[in-house]
């Protein structure tokens, strides 16, 4: 019973099933030069209601550098948050695919960007002096690493502070589709439509083996991708694995399904936890992604009985990170929260739940 | 009716059954932390009667430009051949990975690099001398982009010179399967054995969906190793479906009995064709590759009949590169001859064959 | 009247006068087979009490980016500060020269790191962990960019914890010659006696015309440096006329009695200023720089009077950064303080002068 | 006596005077701020009568490269000569400038570029396909590395060939002067009007201390020179100091009065060894640069009488190549070519020289 990351979780039936079908055909052509490649762009282009560029990779790390190295010349920056993956999770992979650009570190507030600290950091990077390194993206992460969603308003509010300082403003959608099924929005409401240029677009958490969609909202700017994804080595020969992955995920709305779920499973998880009395969560959930604060019983109850989830903290505090996923079995989420209330002190919470916000 | 290339086939029945049982479990700790990728190490090692390390990555270009980042300064240079992957397919990919070092080209005969073409171009660039680039690695293919098979020897000849002068052996055996079973020799014998450092060991053509492992001989080479692919964007996070694939295809010697079918086939195809006196095969096979000059009608006749192949040439030579693989029907096999033979002369070869060797 | 920054002198007569001879020889072999530069390693062995090996630079950038790329694989960081120079003004150098390292920016005090906060840093950037840029190398600057100086026991503090964690201790010392004048002590005891693996040895900010001397302290780490400097294009064919630079610079302790004056007239600077009621220095300065708070008036009357100097605040507040140099004539000095009293409202300081220390 | 290269001299007498009145200022604004850096876009523009970027830096490695980094995207190729300087002689230089573009060697005739094997390179690099370094710039050597001279038409004719296929055109013009000197024509001749885009304007050879100007034709594609510049560490403090040899070179036409000097030089050394039966010269020499087969006896008795010049061939097979520069002294031309008659068999030449042209 694994609430550690919605990346423990396999494949779903849909999606294993499309890659089946695609290995039934015996041939084709290689390196995207395939039906389920080249069928990519118009399905794309209907889910987010204008033309677009579409790039299918394997992983969400080169999605989402492969986007940026559309945006930053060798001497660019890119305003990131320090809790984002271009910052900290990637080795240096930012700098590598763009030739040795930097990622700036902003701090944030439940793992977003803020408009007043972007432009703070904008003016402190001195566009236009050549001794700086010039601000040339931003990239925020949807939903982001605390589980909190960008509204369409905040993301338009960097987007257009972004644009006046001629900033590209790139989207990490590693888990996009929860956010788009958290706000009921349409996709187009949280990425172009708001300003933002390139969007990486996540499949693997949400029901993929492997595949990430870049999708550039404008076709010229992705002149070059083709390329650097060659020399990146994340064109695949056979490419048709990918796509066909991707083309069963936006099929009739499975990815959005698949969101609902774990969102649902999510809310299900907190309102069970919430009720705890020694748990503190840090906020209520509305996608997918979940930090509370547990004490020593329950975190060591909640072990015992086999769950298995990150920990974040040090001897002086305990903050589980729980995430839950397209696949995730009600009935586990009752497990767990059965598990905690019975390795807790047993006093039921007055107030129904607490909000924290420590990140 | 496909003999463009091996990379045009679906995954083997094996490899698919693999994937799906890795999907069957719930979940698996990502990044390399699941039973799959930890077997891998022994398995391997086994395999190559000695330790190894062993990485999987999902594309052959991946495999062998991080392979070559372990070998290579960013003021060194890897010698290979005008005909190589590295030098010619995948634009700046060995730049891209080493920080800026540099692919070498040499001229090779039947796509093999040669010990005395090596020795010369060793000379030439000067080591030592702080205006060159400095002599690091040599990078050879098994099988060459031409069919032929490097012998143990001819690789020990390498290998020793390169080692005379501190160079990095490195292999690129995106066939290696087909260069194993054609020489029915151990795998020891065509790497370590005979000099390699480095092995791309090739599962993508030979019947998995996207899988590569990269064999590091001597295990602290490999110590960068895993920071190198999590910033190249080469770390999965259900790497279980990589390691899947590349467990199921070290298994009981599938990936012998799928290269020896795609041998058998190509011998099949060869001995046909070698009947018809308009063709001139390039060489007779002994893995899976044939170049065969074919006259115009023969050529035509062959599109006509639905069957699709790579030309090589121009308006005054046309060359056809032919490809079997794990996966060829015989059937198809024989339809090609056929369709090869009724679209010619009707005139039997009064030799059984040509031997060209071109390239 | 300058007093923007010591880069805005010329050439010491001495400096002036070695280049001139150097030019009387009709003919050296280039690109570092010339005696001047030959005679480096010598004369710098004897000036750090050790062998070292040195190389001559013409700018302070690329002494320093030349150096931590011995220490820097394209995985790693460097710990730094934000005001250091390799992070804030040479745009993405850092990462330029070593195929895509991260210098990674932490609060200072004085402008210099303290030994708890690298603990924290390190701690904080997860050795070992293969999703982290990998700690690798420390760089601090002396004199700091507020003009405060590392003790031999701070360096010796931050470099025994670099140590531990197997970091590369790097010291940028384009104001070197201040610190050591200033400290009156040997150029080993802030070097590699205090723990300090590679310096930038810098002479252009006191003295000459272009000269920066990379030193490395143990030798067999500077086994690339010189293809690193070619390839960076820094490897001046007329080599000597850098090497005579240097060569002059510490001929019979010249870099020191400059430093020495530079010194002198920081503290005539501010022994003068601290008198002055309205004017709020940071600190008393030891070496060269001062950061000094001016009221609206004496700021004006200073400009009006022809000084120049470089202004760091905005509307709200107003420091001036004032640096002396090798050249600094007394009475100019003398003059500043006089234009600043005029200009101010004459009330004599009661307290002799206030310490603050912002930065 | 040194005959090796223009490299080997010193600074001309009009340069060492404009150097030191330039030190006689004590401050300048550092970086640039400076008048005679700022002064130089005014004099380039005059000189090559159209309005131009110019930058000063300090190598010419860095002229090239940081020329070259304005043409070529991180997957893109320059096709150059194998006997160029960016291939041969800088390590790995334009890759770590442009983050991974390639040099690509082409076979050239006298050192030169022919526009039938630049035609043959653009198809074979197969513009437009994913898989191969894209065809970006094409950069040629004015005077070539072996002394030869294109002239406006040949240049021309390259030039249209890279425009018809968007290929940037770029002159290393280390010895740029003399061949305007030897061609008698204006700078605008053999640079923008025959179609080059970018410059190196060579100084160092020709009377520099060290000194080169990045001269851009069309000033947009100049705009992120000074970023690029700066993080490679070409970005001097004292940058006037660079900028005033610059500012004097090209005054009164200093420049080519030193090339036509260089260039006499060299005619009265080949004429002196035509008439020398036992040396064949490559060629007979319009600039400063000579190729010559010289018998052992000769070689051995030019080294006795203590000319240096640099030694290409092995036991064979004896080339000398013979440099002169602006501060060749006649006497010495005559004291070469009398100790290799002395050396020689004494026999005259019946026809007065030989013409070979084996590069």
């Amino acid at each position: 019973m694994n609430f550690a990351s919605d990346n423990t979780t396999g494949a779903a039936p849909e999606i294993a099933a499309a890659l089946a079908r695609a290995n039934s055909t015996p041939h084709a052509m290689p390196y995207g030069a395939d039906p389920w490649t080249r069928g990519l762009a118009t399905k794309f282009s209907r889910l987010f209601e204008r033309e677009v560029a579409v790039f299918p990779v394997a992983t969400g790390t080169a999605a989402y550098v492969l986007g940026l190295s559309l945006a930053l010349p060798t001497y660019g920056g890119v305003f990131c948050l320090e809790s984002s993956h271009i910052y900290g999770d990637e080795v240096t992979a930012t700098e590598m695919y763009t030739g040795g650009a930097r990622p700036i570190a902003l701090p944030g507030v439940e793992g977003k960007l803020l408009a007043p600290e972007l432009a703070r950091a904008i003016a402190q990077h001195r566009p236009n002096n050549t001794h700086a390194v010039q601000p040339a993206a931003v990239s925020i992460t949807q939903i982001s690493e605390f589980g909190h969603i960008y509204s369409p308003g905040e993301i338009a509010r960097l987007a257009k502070l972004a644009k006046r300082h001629k900033l590209v403003v790139h989207m990490d959608g590693a888990r996009f589709a929860n956010a788009v099924a958290a706000l009921d929005c349409r996709p187009a409401d949280i990425t172009w439509r708001a300003g933002v240029d390139i969007l990486s677009f996540g499949g693997t958490k949400n029901g993929c083996f492997g595949a990430e969609a870049v999708v550039v909202f404008d076709k010229a700017r992705a002149a070059s991708f083709l390329y650097r994804r060659q020399r990146a080595g994340h064109t695949f020969s056979k490419m048709r694995f990918l796509s066909a992955q991707l083309d069963a995920y936006v099929q009739k709305g499975l990815w959005l399904e698949l969101a609902r779920h774990a969102n649902a499973m999510m809310r299900r998880l907190a309102n069970g936890l919430a009720r705890i009395s020694d748990i503190e969560l840090h906020h209520m959930p509305r996608a997918n992604l979940l930090f509370a604060n547990l004490p020593n019983a329950i975190w060591r109850g909640l072990e015992k009985a086999g769950f298995t989830f990150y920990h974040w903290g040090n001897a002086h505090w305990h903050t589980a990170r729980l995430v839950t996923a397209f696949s995730t079995d009600p009935a586990d989420v009752d497990r767990f929260v059965e598990a905690a209330r019975a390795a807790g002190s047993g006093r039921k919470a007055k107030r129904p739940m607490t909000f924290l916000s420590r990140f």
